[in-house]
């Protein structure tokens, strides 16, 4: 790209796969990636653009001339359609919607009016149904009279009675290993499921991991099919949801890419920044209560630290096997409370094993026996509270339908700080002085 | 369970998905979970048991029959019953290998000879192949042949070359749709990859991920066929690697369970208390240089937690951000120093903002303008620290083969409460005694 060679850029990019150059596209300067756009457009088609994360996708669309973007959209499945402009601005859409043909254009348009993150974005509505009283060789012939139609990529035949409601549906390995006069409603399989169109893609990419789910029909409101969720898609959301997981648990929201402008990184990553900064402030002002305990035993200030921030990572632990838990359904109200004592009982072990530890440190450091008994026990406190609310503030917080992985962090750790702090420097306030 | 009345046990388990089972086994305390076993056996088969986890595994395995172990090892595929054997103890392997099937142990046996997590592992050895010049029709009739020894599940028919190295592969729908007397190679998916039977299993995660693949045959070092992966075990494999790192940027190593016994719990979250309480004694070493200053202004003990606090929060995001584009490829040698001053300006900003917050605070708070200057500019180094620390020590980790997801978290930590306290009390005591 640097040398302005098209042909050498197309013998380069050429042979990679479409994921591939979206990452390159990803990983490239910004004015490298205007020069690759100015100079190749056509190296874009609509699956790089389905490959691209959110705002880069915006950007470069906004780049490509009409003719390419034309080109890219029309080769592309209902469901990557759908994906691709869902997130666009609306005259960017629009523009998008106008070159589809009028079927694909009322397919995507459907699609669009299910609710955001549900199983009606997700599905494709390509799918391959027939008549539950039909043979072997009825669905052969069938599909390949109709070769031009089918999508893609299928693995089931969806069997559906006369209104259309799914009843069942057939593997296609099991289809072709049959004799052409078997009814197809004699090689059902046991796995089946349908997906309601306005279930949560979260639910759905659950039910795909729980039960080894490889594609399901999606129905509406009436039980009527409406289109075929397959295992790629649930596998992405399934991944997705995992990155937000481990983003927000780590105040990070919404980080799309490495490629978002520093200003706009700077921005979404303030808010945790703030809520932190609250949260040490309420710490700071436990401390200011007991300046005068300080201000005669200094080293109170060079040990409260480490208090506070084995109860932070006692507490830390806790809350995110706990959020897991959560997220995989694994902590429920049936097990609840034997969690919450095997999570107490986890904290009070480790906090008897710690406090012997800093109390044998705490006297050979300072010389002061009573110091050590001071730490110990403020450390076996803090580590029994930090593995309760490690595990009760997710719980509520889940209760509460806010998101645990977001919001436990900044509120458990409010929880050891100040318990961390005060247990420290108020048991020193009535041992020490 | 409780009631002891297996009619009534019968008839609330037998309509649930095997993982449901699993769940529920997983879920109940102990002494009910033996009585089920014990009153109840036969309610386990095969696919409940792969379903379970690692330990609960072994002890449910250990207290059933061995009759019933013997019916629930038949029914599975050679990939289930590798999954479920080889984290036995020897003598457990021993037991359920010697109740297979001959020929079912030998590929039992030669998946076992592939390194643990290995595509070798986790292929299933049951794979539909057909020689590179047959035509529709004759893969048709050759599986109507031979539906009995095909797999459960398959998308794909592998086409091969004499010496069994695949070639290509066809998707049994476009197989279905064609007519009987077109050749195979015509309908050869673009898709196609193979995956040597050696490759680390993250790696194939990585792989069908990345290349939206359903499944992919597994080769062996001269490039013969010897297995298939699926997409649902690929999505197994990543969504357990994400787990992981979730739970090792949390301090959490190989957490397998809410169910593990108390005392395994505490002990696999010693270690990473234990590394945290050493980076908390040095930083509290730094504080303790200090303690004449602190004596003589006890506003610094008081405020000296935010800086610190400010800072880890700080680097955790950077880490969190840098170990999952580690993770998914996204971090390069290519655009490693862009990402890096990124983070540099992203700190910077963030720190400059919190500067000015905690300036004004620091004045307000103690009525003290340069305390106020001093943790102002303290903020501004120790964010910008942690920026950079958070990018750089997991790039570092990963280059030196250490998993960035379980170490990244120390160092960083280590290194904002070191810089935070010394850049706070250090230029407290340059500018404030």
């Amino acid at each position: 790209v640097a040398a302005r060679d098209p042909a050498a850029i197309d013998a380069l990019i050429t042979p990679l796969h479409p994921a591939d150059i979206a990452d390159l596209l990803e990983q490239v300067s910004d004015p490298v990636r205007a020069a690759w756009l100015r100079l190749w457009p056509s190296s874009i088609d609509g699956d790089v653009l389905s490959e691209l994360y959110g705002d880069l996708r915006e950007e470069v669309i906004g780049l490509l001339p009409d003719s390419v973007l034309q080109d890219a959209v029309r080769d592309l499945d209902s469901d990557d359609v759908v994906d691709l402009v869902e997130d666009l601005e609306d005259d960017q859409q629009e523009a998008i919607l106008d070159v589809l043909a009028p079927s694909d254009r009322v397919a995507v348009e459907q699609a669009l009016s299910f609710p955001e993150e549900s199983a009606g974005r997700l599905m494709q509505r390509e799918v391959v149904a027939a008549p539950e009283h039909w043979t072997v060789g009825e669905a052969i012939d069938y599909m390949r009279a109709h070769k031009r139609e089918l999508p893609e990529q299928f693995y089931h035949l969806v069997l559906t009675d006369p209104r259309m409601k799914p009843v069942g549906y057939v593997t296609l390995g099991r289809i072709m290993s049959t004799a052409r006069k078997t009814p197809l409603i004699e090689l059902l399989e046991d796995s089946f499921r349908v997906i309601p169109a306005t279930q949560h893609e979260d639910e759905v990419a659950y039910a795909f991991n729980q039960y080894h789910l490889i594609s399901a029909p999606v129905v509406d409101d009436d039980g009527r099919l409406v289109g075929v969720i397959t295992i790629d898609d649930a596998m992405n959301v399934l991944d997705d949801a995992n990155e937000e997981d481990i983003l927000r648990l780590a105040g990070v929201d919404e980080e799309s890419s490495l490629n978002d402008r520093v200003i706009d990184t700077t921005k979404r990553r303030f808010p945790w920044l703030f809520v932190n900064l609250i949260t040490a402030i309420l710490a700071s002002l436990v401390i200011s209560q007991f300046e005068a305990a300080i201000s005669q035993i200094v080293a109170l200030a060079v040990l409260m630290p480490i208090v506070a921030s084995m109860g932070g990572n006692a507490g830390t632990q806790s809350l995110t096997v706990a959020v897991r838990a959560l997220a995989t359904k694994d902590l429920t109200r049936s097990n609840l409370l034997r969690v919450v004592l095997r999570e107490a009982g986890v904290g009070l072990i480790n906090g008897l094993v710690f406090a012997v530890v800093m109390g044998v440190i705490g006297v050979l450091w300072f010389g002061s026996p009573m110091l050590g008994v001071v730490i110990a026990v403020a450390m076996v406190i803090n580590l029994l509270v930090a593995g309760l609310a490690g595990i009760l503030v997710p719980v509520i917080l889940e209760r509460l339908r806010v998101d645990p992985a977001l919001a436990s962090g900044a509120f458990v750790t409010t929880v050891t700080d100040v318990v961390g702090f005060f247990a420290f420097l108020g048991l020193a306030v009535v041992l020490l002085l």
